[in-house]
């Protein structure tokens, strides 16, 4: 198994870090460690970047404080494993980590939120994933259909030959290499019905598109790859959701990032990726079978509105055209003119690829 | 793309019911039709085949009551969506039929489920998967490593170069061939955590397995994937899953099957498949971490006692041992021991590999 990309610069500063607190305890000096905060008051919405990124704020951790001191001693086991997993060339789960420390001198954590924050910590401290960590996730990513080509180590992989169900984004996807890709844009959508409607009506061929189909709320591996696509290939992306609150919220965490995960957007967010799902003007120009907001719904709307991420002309009203109209509508909707009518109709309006 | 196995069947017995209905109709009769009683009364566990099965009670539905005509219509409209289908080779997912019908004459339905026991009608009266009708579920299934070539439609795929995630089994499985098949067996376990430590690990070589990433419950495609294989290829079947109710739920509805399913579990059920996942006297004998039962969990524990798919004495004892432990373990415990060890001791004892 090859290293991850970034694991080199990982392994560098996993050093650095021992190097520090080494050096301190051979001065005599308790070793202390510079953490970046992660409380709500130290996550902002950077307008320029265009996702939440982390304020100045750090607290300091130190071996000399008896009530720090645990903490201290169990960051330098979580830097200790992984160091050896890159060494390795080995990846863990977080869930696995938890469970290696019942070996641990420090002993066990009560739970493993104690360990995942860890985790966190040196992912703040270094500006790196924990996947760069060797730590993955447990999830795979997104389904992808089209004409690219990966190497995995020594496998050369054709998301067009990789059967319908298509290539899976690997939860190690820096690992990945993009070898040669044909296609010009990608098409990421909610649902794999609908994954699977365009990949059956060859929309790939069609669009010139990457197919991917999310399966939901996109995962940590899936948002990567988008990244890379967008920066790496220089394919526009393009988000394709239900026309309901958590379609949007689905969308916008691919685009600007979660406030959680603010030490991190800088490696998951894609700023450039555009919304072309069902909104409420669609509901009334294509006159969609649709459902009743439900109160959840209608609390959920109300709150984007407030959100800075969703502080653009466009989003203003549209939530607020959904709100008036009191109606959500399924991307799957469209099948009420027949199952092409996706591919024939609204994808090309929305791409501006309509002849 | 090419059409499903079985769907030639399917085609055959939706002319053979609109023949039926025809000719009734042209005799001046009202046209009637015997379905399967699918309700709790009719569902029985069958110790023979080992698997729950619907018993021999039907209800007729007749186009002459004023009740009935109605959804007599809209099972006839859901005949004649999938015999297009199928004579298009193409697929649907239900919420698309759903949708669709908002076109048909006999009006939209009211929500989903409505179309989807229809739906079931059909699947009971035929004896067939709804897969073979053209309607395939939403979600993919499991993820696949190991030496396995199989051949969908003309793309040929090796399911140890499909990429680190593996070969993903599409919703429609039955339309894909198994071309080739070096492994001796099939080691299914529950988490993608420990999917990727197996892959990792080779596993897959190690044991000469097919290692199947389940996701949790484990989708239609991924039961009917389990069925060929142990079928087909003659591979005994392995369920590695969590020392939990859930855990023994989810491999014993691979085994057995789901009452709610009992119409179509001779397609579903692995009757043969074994449990190789965490037991309470694992608990003990390898001493692992674990959780405190909660009550949620000793209410389903006690339930699993009455019910007749865990009627035999294994099951019986192990229940009762982790009732009296108040304890479960997750399959990722095991890295208490070091990443490798559920690899190079457990899954060979289990197996009875150990040298």
């Amino acid at each position: 198994m090859t290293q991850v990309k970034g694991s080199k610069k990982a392994r560098e500063q996993l050093a650095h870090l021992g190097r520090d607190v080494l050096n301190a305890i051979q001065k005599g000096e308790a070793p202390k460690l510079k953490i970046p905060s992660r409380t709500t008051s130290n996550i902002v919405y950077d307008p320029k970047h265009r996702y939440y990124v982390l304020g100045t704020k750090f607290s300091l951790r130190t071996a000399a404080s008896m009530k720090q001191v645990k903490k201290f001693a169990q960051l330098m086991c979580v830097a200790d494993f992984a160091a050896e997993l890159i060494e390795r060339g080995k990846f863990a789960t977080l869930r696995e980590m938890y469970y290696t420390a019942e070996g641990w001198e420090t002993g066990p954590f009560a739970d493993q939120s104690e360990s995942d924050l860890l985790v966190e910590d040196l992912e703040a401290m270094f500006g790196l994933k924990r996947e760069n960590l060797g730590l993955m996730p447990e999830e795979d990513g997104a389904a992808v259909f089209g004409e690219l080509v990966v190497q995995e180590g020594n496998v050369r992989i054709d998301a067009t030959k990789a059967g319908r169900a298509g290539y899976t984004i690997p939860p190690t996807i820096d690992d990945v290499e993009f070898v040669k890709c044909k296609a010009k844009r990608v098409i990421a959508v909610e649902t794999m019905g609908m994954y699977h409607r365009l990949v059956q009506e060859e929309a790939w061929k069609k669009f010139d598109a990457l197919i991917v189909g999310l399966k939901g709320q996109a995962a940590r591996a899936t948002r990567r790859f988008l990244k890379r696509a967008n920066e790496e290939l220089g394919l526009p992306v393009y988000l394709f959701t239900d026309g309901d609150p958590f379609g949007f919220h689905i969308a916008m965490v691919i685009i600007s990032g979660s406030a959680k995960l603010a030490y991190i957007n800088h490696e998951l967010a894609v700023p450039n990726a555009q919304f072309i799902g069902v909104t409420a003007s669609d509901i009334v120009e294509y006159n969609l079978p649709t459902d009743k907001l439900r109160e959840l719904d209608v609390t959920r709307l109300k709150q984007l509105l407030r959100d800075p991420r969703y502080n653009n002309e466009f989003w203003q009203k549209e939530i607020k055209k959904m709100l008036e109209l009191g109606k959500k509508a399924e991307q799957q909707a469209f099948a009420k003119y027949g199952l092409e009518y996706v591919v024939k109709e609204y994808l090309p309006a929305k791409l501006g690829l309509k002849g």
